[in-house]
């Protein structure tokens, strides 16, 4: 038994096929952002402009986040010292649990480290304490609620993706009688598409089943308050568990769920990842308090949003590149190959200064990899139009079609 | 099917056997640590000690922590807006983990969003990328290691506490062929005792196992920089991968692997807890990187920790209090019964003003809940000896039994 040949050929496998990862190194620069200092082995950090985040409103800037964390990090100090359950359980942390279930309208909400483990584990467990609980799933649904579906143990029926009538036929093929539970996202953040929630609503009840919406890639940007998908369409009260993150729109980091309290004091009390790990730092939850408060009552940053989104998609339409069909704030420009995905975006940072992630499996289906592209309020028409210009000229020193402009 | 129903059932449950939990909400005080304030429904928040953090070195508080976060906000905001891949890999986080490589004398290091998250995925892709994989187990090894051996569908042998001969037993088993890893930790945090590290490591290399050590309750407080009781032990070369937290004697919040450069690339590209969520905030990342620091060349803390432990197991066992046999800085007191172990803790939080969590099952066997105090250099000898005197005060009140001093 030779260990480190079989973890080199873990690695082999990668380099293979393309998909080796290379992390560039970074430093945003605060209150300049989307502009970065990049660190790739050079003499000094060189300035770049940062298109591929997550960050989507910049609110990991804002005024009011900082300040707010700064008079935690004064106040309280760095961490939470433990569990919830053991000395880890702060006020802001009652706070936000309560300022979150207020946004999604419903009895209560639960914070976790990360949105990863928020659909791990609040999925897990539901799936154990519903016995003999049968989970659907939109097969494009993220790697998390992948893993909560499948550390659960239940039975799982994939749908294809945002297919009305084949989760339909799925659920009817069970017994009336059998647990059921819809896990599906409202956006889907890498073709930036939207599920019709009010018939997967209409379903769910149709058949009795418990339904759980992923909104991470909405929170903060949809709705009148930055409730996301489910608040824009009407139908949070619909929703029985709406999962959010606190690292992207809300600019900081974390992740949660808002349910009614039996549900929540279950997942609260059973959830294996929730119980044993220490709770998020308390200056973490304050800078998050002072986004969610902010973003529940002003939509200049959402509108922002949209309109340079609106601006980027047209001005790549125009410009003969192929960007997807995409109806969020979401820009993917269709490459098909990971290996050109990689050379288009290394052109991009080491001449343009443009910092955009080439997006390969397994985060999408091989032959469809992509550039991911996220303006948001704080990117400019004339940085829009310089990225479209850049593209240009490599699609065209590439040798890449460009579609004649309709 | 009466989903509420399962829920409230499941809840009802806790209540029955007396171990529903209910969080102490309360607010560190920086700079005055463990004192803090305590939010109980009555009017105005209380002054408390806090007795059960595992801010074991009070470095939560510490000026060059405390610094080091600040400049962080102020030069690049309050999140990293991405995934480690897109977006989220900054100079902060490649600066840590050399950091942590060179604490443990390894070749690289990896940063995960808590020490949960990290014995999880990194047990969970180990398991995965060695084909036909048995993983041995001691069995009072933490819930986030029983959760990452479960997910990674491996066989699982458990070997009985601290019993080198029972492990031998069960290696000896299995074919010489059989890639096998023995997980298992340093301090075992609820009873204080330590793993015979060189033992393990010696049946590892006798039937050529990896070997995974857990050191969250050892870094930053053993070793001369700090490294755990690997270092301590001089035993750190000989073990293969060593996971740590941030959250604990470093003060902050996350967690890590070290191990060499190939068993980093793989956990790296394939364990999907790491690819598919936000990195830590830089924010965060900026103070754990001042604490180990500081930590690596200041034995101040770990010395003062030492003695404030020494002195209050000897306060206690002079008490004729049931102190736990423990070679560590934990303080466990057994109770052995989940009401009475509350009740202790209400009566010392409501008339002392001292927060110690009672730890019921699942997180100790059942008959075995206790008190669980985490003595710091904060804590001064006034504090000790006040502590003891209210529980002897108690245990005489509530008829329990005292042991007469040797």
């Amino acid at each position: 038994m030779n260990y480190d040949q079989i973890f080199d050929q873990a690695i082999d496998r990668l380099h293979t096929e393309g998909r080796y990862r290379v992390f560039i190194d970074i430093l945003r620069n605060k209150g300049a952002y989307p502009n970065a200092r990049c660190f790739a082995g050079h003499n000094g950090p060189k300035p770049i402009t940062v298109w591929c985040s997550n960050d989507y409103l910049a609110m990991g800037q804002h005024p009011k986040v900082i300040e707010a964390m700064e008079e935690a990090l004064h106040d309280v100090g760095a961490g939470s010292g433990g569990t919830r359950n053991i000395g880890g359980n702060t006020h802001y942390h009652v706070d936000l649990e309560g300022e979150l279930a207020d946004l999604h309208g419903k009895e209560g909400a639960l914070l976790f480290t990360s949105g990863y483990v928020s659909n791990d584990t609040t999925l897990t467990t539901l799936g154990k304490l519903l016995p003999g609980c049968v989970i659907f799933s939109d097969e494009l649904n993220h790697a998390s609620m992948i893993a909560g579906i499948r550390n659960s143990g239940c039975e799982k029926r994939v749908w294809r993706h945002n297919d009305i009538e084949h989760l339909e036929e799925l659920l009817a093929a069970e017994a009336p009688e059998t647990p059921k539970l819809i896990a599906f996202e409202s956006v889907y953040s890498m073709d930036g598409d939207i599920a019709p929630i009010h018939a997967i609503c209409d379903l769910a009840e149709k058949y009795n089943a418990l339904t759980y919406i992923d909104e991470v890639h909405a929170v903060g940007m949809y709705g009148a308050r930055g409730g996301g998908i489910s608040e824009r369409d009407d139908a949070a009260h619909r929703i029985d568990i709406i999962e959010g993150t606190l690292g992207k729109a809300f600019g900081v980091m974390g992740g949660y769920i808002a349910a009614d309290k039996r549900i929540i004091d279950c997942v609260r009390s059973y959830a294996p990842g929730f119980i044993f790990t220490t709770s998020l730092s308390p200056v973490l939850v304050a800078g998050v308090l002072a986004s969610v408060r902010h973003l529940k009552s002003s939509s200049v940053e959402r509108e922002a949003q949209q309109e340079s989104a609106a601006f980027l998609k047209a001005a790549m339409r125009n410009a003969g590149l192929p960007v997807m069909d995409s109806t969020t704030h979401i820009v993917p420009l269709m490459v098909g190959d990971p290996v050109r995905a990689k050379k288009i975006a290394d052109i991009l940072l080491a001449e343009y200064g443009v910092y955009v992630q080439p997006i390969n499996y397994p985060t999408v289906p091989r032959g469809t990899e992509r550039l991911r592209f996220t303006p948001g309020p704080a990117h400019t028409q004339g940085m829009m139009t310089e990225l479209v210009q850049a593209l240009v000229e490599i699609w065209d020193r590439l040798e890449l079609e460009l579609r004649k402009a309709a």
